[in-house]
């Protein structure tokens, strides 16, 4: 049952919606049947597109058919809808189909995630013209809320300030995940951009917001949260119970609490906090380790990947923000699970490193050698020092390692090779993943880069990735944090 | 130029337009993507759809693309779409592709025309309902004034009954000729619906507005009026200019003086009527009769169809209604009429008729033998009694003669019995035309019948057909008129 209560608490802190007009400037053309423009935003934008149609020689005695395509990037330009390949609902392709009746403004009812509109006229009688774009870009972020930030590094001022605007468009109602799909609150995404946010536009509000949201939801038989919830315009609970991604509820909450000092809240979402850790506990009984269902694990989305050791590298490095935060309150609850936390690391250290070749390789990953396992490891404090260095570039400098997909894997790499000390080889890594999306002329970062594979899609067809991500946005709060 | 003043006249006399809400009784069904439904508003009506979409075992995690189909008459639910081969824009067809993004009441913006709503789910991840439906019906006419109306013929109280409905929903910000389609104001169908509208709602303003609409036209070189006007959202001329029409436009004032008795408008007016009949004069120096582009005249939706001889009657026509009332209010100009029309009517029976075979067959119409041009000689009083009566009758009932495609050109055609005194022969056709309608099934009448073709088109494609078409209303005014 969803806790009216923790809902109310949600709602109290409902952000305001800001809006800002933007207007590209394009020629006025001629356009018959088949013709086609397009607009540029000239960045990336969440909002709300309208525009003017009218008539040229004579009026237009029939409702004129527009195709109205809203692309994230440049590269989506000439994607071919057609063909639709991937495992998502196609609904999620940002075309709709209108007609206008009228000449005069037309404003389309929709939100849209967009860098560039691409209008094809499909069906119309006449000649006619399309101008006054206009685009309401809309934010719950507040601009002017942004401290200055200045870095002597041209290449990090542009990831920061694509990172900045990734998290703009994804701050919403809540912190959506994506604004083109699927515009919901996500746990995953919501750490991530709750870090950003308190070097950013610190809304503290926003996040205490989707904290209650979270609490409000109704857990699995184990215990376990919820991944996601929606709440506009019910709230509703998802359905995917993911145990990494609760344990990332359990850090949010720590990470609330050490950026803004509100006790109060952190005390009122604790038993969540401590319910959630005593979900997990109780999967250890059997081999120490947490022992859950394969698909009750995220990780990242990376096809094949072994997630045991990973997700109980999770688990240590939850166990190790909570023991710190309640520790920075006298918490007596502090002492119970900086125990855990130890008797973790010391199994992890037995069961899952290899000591011969220094290495995250092991029978619980099958063998299998990934910078998943390795990092989360090093962020269990699993390994310190030289070996945890040595076992972080090891893993990332492999040919064979698996490797991440996603910004979301990729931020704790970065977190991990910053844990391990390697701030220079963590900078590198940053300009790496996030600066090559920058090279290929990313407004947003996207939701899933591969260096090695640009089209990659989770879902079988890249038209439904998503090229604003939440999950993506946080080199702004290295780069902030760090002072870089 | 358009003529300020007289469009300023025009926005003075704007309906009120009135709205009803209709709540659709459908089982409410468990849909998933290829799922159908079919709602029955029970009536045809004009106006604007709502529903709400909700979700059944779990909250839907992308937009729901629907198809949403409007349906004039049963006939048209299992129209296949992908198939259009009609010359007019099929933007006309009404169908609209709909993402709808959240459960709950979702307005759809534009106005249609149906009695029967087609809903089909394109694309949805999981299963949901759809119920509430709601249409708003609209129109100008006010139910309230319309006089009680007993007949003991029950299918002519059917066909009233259908007659009134088509008027009422044709009834808008002007009389348009079909809500489906064209959705503007012709002077074809303004004159029918004013004669229907006087023996029905009695909406005097609205037969003003459209008046003053034309009036506020511009007429194209030969001085005639365009055929059509739109007005919303601004104004604008039509580029047909049609010579029947034209007459047309001076009928409907005439009709609008003896009908109302509004002499100022009728003064106001006819300078621009007088101007028309010049026009028309002026065309006649070389043979007597009106010699105009081919282009330039209507008189029916008829392949093939001699309209030079139709033409002459429909001067000839309005010159009498014109004469008679200018002699009713003793205006100067009515001798002038008179004597036109009396040699008009020579002429035509000279050139035009066939004495050995009492019929219109002639060279004019290169021996073509045509209900069009008998009404119409009828109708401008060039043969009368039982010569009137024999050439119609003779016509109508000829395996040979060429005949009406649209109810416009029926109108005129049971005009022109009425007029031979031949009343039992108007209900006799009335009911085979109209009534052949009603047994349809139709709730308003079609814009085109073809009793031995009823999938004919104007257009070449009958889904593109107005199944509500304003020209078709006018049994009820002989109904109510004659008492029948």
């Amino acid at each position: 049952m969803t806790n009216i209560d923790f809902l109310k608490k949600a709602d109290d802190n409902l952000p305001e919606i800001k809006s800002t007009i933007i207007k590209p400037s394009v020629e006025t053309k001629r356009l018959e049947a088949g013709s086609e423009i397009i607009i540029d935003l000239g960045n990336h934008y969440v909002g709300y597109f309208s525009f003017r149609m009218w008539y040229l020689d004579e009026y237009i005695d029939a409702p004129v058919t527009l195709a109205v395509r809203f692309l994230e990037t440049e590269g989506e330009l000439d994607d071919d809808y057609s063909v639709y390949g991937g495992w998502l609902c196609q609904s999620w392709l940002q075309e709709d189909i209108i007609k206008v009746d009228f000449p005069g403004i037309y404003d389309m009812q929709r939100r849209y995630a967009a860098r560039f509109i691409k209008i094809k006229v499909l069906h119309t009688p006449k000649p006619l013209t399309l101008s006054d774009f206009s685009f309401r870009a809309v934010s719950s972020a507040d601009m002017s809320k942004l401290p200055p930030f200045k870095t002597e590094d041209v290449e990090l001022a542009a990831i920061d300030r694509v990172a900045v605007n990734t998290l703009k468009n994804c701050m919403q109602r809540v912190f959506e995940d994506g604004p083109k799909r699927d515009r919901r609150l996500w746990i995953g995404d919501l750490r991530l951009e709750a870090l950003a946010n308190y070097y950013t536009f610190r809304d503290t509000a926003l996040v205490k917001r989707c904290l209650y949201l979270f609490a409000a939801s109704e857990r699995n038989s184990l215990g376990f949260l919820p991944g996601y919830v929606y709440e506009n315009p019910v709230f509703v609970s998802g359905t995917w119970f993911i145990v990494d991604y609760s344990m990332m509820y359990v850090n949010s909450l720590c990470d609330y609490y050490r950026h803004i000092g509100d006790k109060q809240t952190f005390l009122d979402l604790y038993p969540l906090a401590r319910s959630l850790m005593d979900s997990a506990h109780l999967t250890t009984h059997a081999t120490g380790l947490l022992d859950v269902p394969e698909e009750d694990i995220f990780i990242d989305w990376c096809a094949g990947l072994e997630k045991r050791g990973a997700l109980f590298g999770v688990y240590l490095y939850t166990l190790e923000n909570l023991v710190s935060t309640l520790e920075a309150m006298s918490h007596p609850d502090a002492e119970l699970y900086a125990e855990r936390l130890a008797r973790g690391r010391e199994l992890a250290k037995k069961l899952l490193f290899n000591p011969d070749r220094c290495a995250f390789i092991n029978d619980i990953d099958k063998g299998q050698y990934s910078v998943h396992t390795a990092a989360w490891m090093v962020l269990g404090g699993v390994v310190t020092g030289d070996v945890a260095k040595r076992v972080i570039l090891d893993v990332i400098l492999s040919p064979d390692s698996v490797k991440p997909f996603t910004p979301y894997m990729h931020h704790y790499t970065v977190e991990a090779l910053v844990k391990a000390g390697l701030v220079d080889e963590a900078v590198k890594y940053i300009k790496q993943i996030w600066g090559g999306m920058v090279k290929l002329g990313a407004d947003t970062f996207f939701e899933a880069y591969v260096p090695t594979d640009p089209d990659f899609s989770p879902y079988d067809d890249r038209k439904v990735n998503s090229m604003c991500h939440a999950w993506s946005c946080t080199p702004t709060y290295f780069i902030r944090k760090l002072g870089l």
